[in-house]
């Protein structure tokens, strides 16, 4: 745990900076590979203007869904592409409210309310979010704040009711469960190498591995995702046997040939790096 | 200027944060570019480590030479190597104090007292800046701070007596002169190129054709600081007649090769971005 509101929000910056320069990150935005809207650069200063809505969050001035409404709003103001790191606030908020306490983390968003819900609906409507559809967040449309308010829906009430692939909502269901198993492996993969950026690569490859990206699905099916999930286990494995990093070079070019985007493998490094700086990890 | 102490230091951030990440820089850390001992990592760390300083910075809490010495203090915390960006937290501090406005930084340190001094004196022992000596820096010995005390040097005062090649310190004199030039450059670039990455390290070109680096006079003498400077304007009149970025590749292996660091052109280029941020400028 982070011994101050401050501390805990420097760390979460530091692990949006950690994760999105790691490289290379298959599919995905890093230092150096850009989307031809969406560059590095963009990232930066997503991260950085985030920072004082995480010390109000961290101080409890933010509700849990409040917070992740003021983090969208507030980071598109310092640059002018869409907003892009809607799934990491939605898991940073609490995990920062929690100043790192996965467990407290899970009992601040098990006792949020339908306002709650409301508020990451409207974080998500301003986010633009670029993939996500009804389908696989059930975040759209205008029927959605409605249903919220009526049922009286959490946001763990609401993340219960995503479709089983969207395992960022689901991490508000089992507890941060991914997010604890990245921190494990960032902490093994940096003991093995002593690589910063080695130990946040593999991470990556190993949810890469194992997880079909919600973003990939909504965006060219599930037989895709399954696809890049088994070419991630591929190269994860010629990486284990001869040590070649090189290999997720080559994986990269693959996976963006397919024009898709893991974008929520990604958030997940975020929390798990932020997890490991909570537990002391340092570089 | 900045309107509110929280945007200033969003921005201090940012600027840390464009700077490292430019590239290439020649003869600097960027991030594609480490040092065996100092990475990317450890500047991401540092710059996000910084910001709650600066929030105190900005809202009055800390003076300017206080400042400088809660950032080294502070940014140490959070990564295990060396302090990175002392000069660049020596360019901040008074200009996060005003907002972004040059003319009211250069009132503050117009003002500041002896304590400052031994503030940033203190500073930069803990800091162990690497190249900087007592020739260039006139920062080092036991008797500093006895001189500083017994002659009431403010910070402008002590600044003045800086050999005249260190031109971090001379800009507490001229009042941020080589920051506004560069600010101007930067979002002119930035218009040219419309590239976030081009339009810093054109900046950061700029300067390192024109001016000997503090650090590197340190390290190897001032022919090796003009041997550096006359190829840094060699190769950007390379690039201004072909187009060719790629010639600060080849710069940056060249400036390796002589072992050198000119990374007092590199905290030039920070409070520059910082300024230009400022004005507005977007990207």
């Amino acid at each position: 745990m982070f011994e101050s509101p401050e501390k805990a929000a420097v760390s979460a910056v530091l692990s949006m900076l950690l994760e999105v320069s790691a490289s290379p990150k298959p599919g995905n935005v890093d230092r150096d590979h850009d989307f031809h809207d969406l560059r590095y650069e963009h990232f930066l200063a997503s991260a950085s203007a985030s920072f004082p809505v995480f010390v109000r969050i961290a101080q409890g001035k933010l509700g849990v869904g409040e917070g992740v409404f003021e983090l969208v709003r507030t980071t598109s103001e310092l640059h002018l592409a869409d907003n892009v790191h809607f799934g990491a606030f939605l898991l940073l908020s609490p995990l920062v409210a929690s100043l790192g306490d996965a467990g407290r983390a899970r009992e601040l968003v098990e006792s949020t309310s339908w306002k709650d819900s409301i508020a990451v609906k409207r974080a998500f409507d301003l986010s633009k979010a670029r993939v996500v559809d009804a389908h696989t967040m059930d975040l759209r449309g205008d029927e959605v704040e409605r249903e919220i308010e009526e049922k009286g829906l959490s946001l763990v009430d609401w993340m219960r009711l995503a479709p089983e692939e969207n395992f960022i909502a689901k991490e508000y269901v089992t507890g941060f469960r991914l997010s604890l198993t990245g921190k494990e492996r960032i902490m093994e993969f940096y003991g093995e190498t002593e690589d910063v950026n080695r130990a946040i690569v593999l991470c990556y490859l190993s949810f890469l591995s194992e997880l079909e990206d919600p973003l990939i699905i909504a965006k060219r099916g599930r037989d895709v995702a399954v696809r890049v999930r088994e070419m991630a286990g591929e190269a994860l494995e010629v990486y284990q046997s001869t040590g070649n990093f090189a290999v997720f070079e080559e994986l990269d070019l693959r996976v963006r040939g397919l024009g898709v985007n893991p974008g929520s493998v990604a958030d997940l490094v975020i929390s798990s790096i932020y997890l490991a700086l909570a537990e002391g990890w340092r570089f």
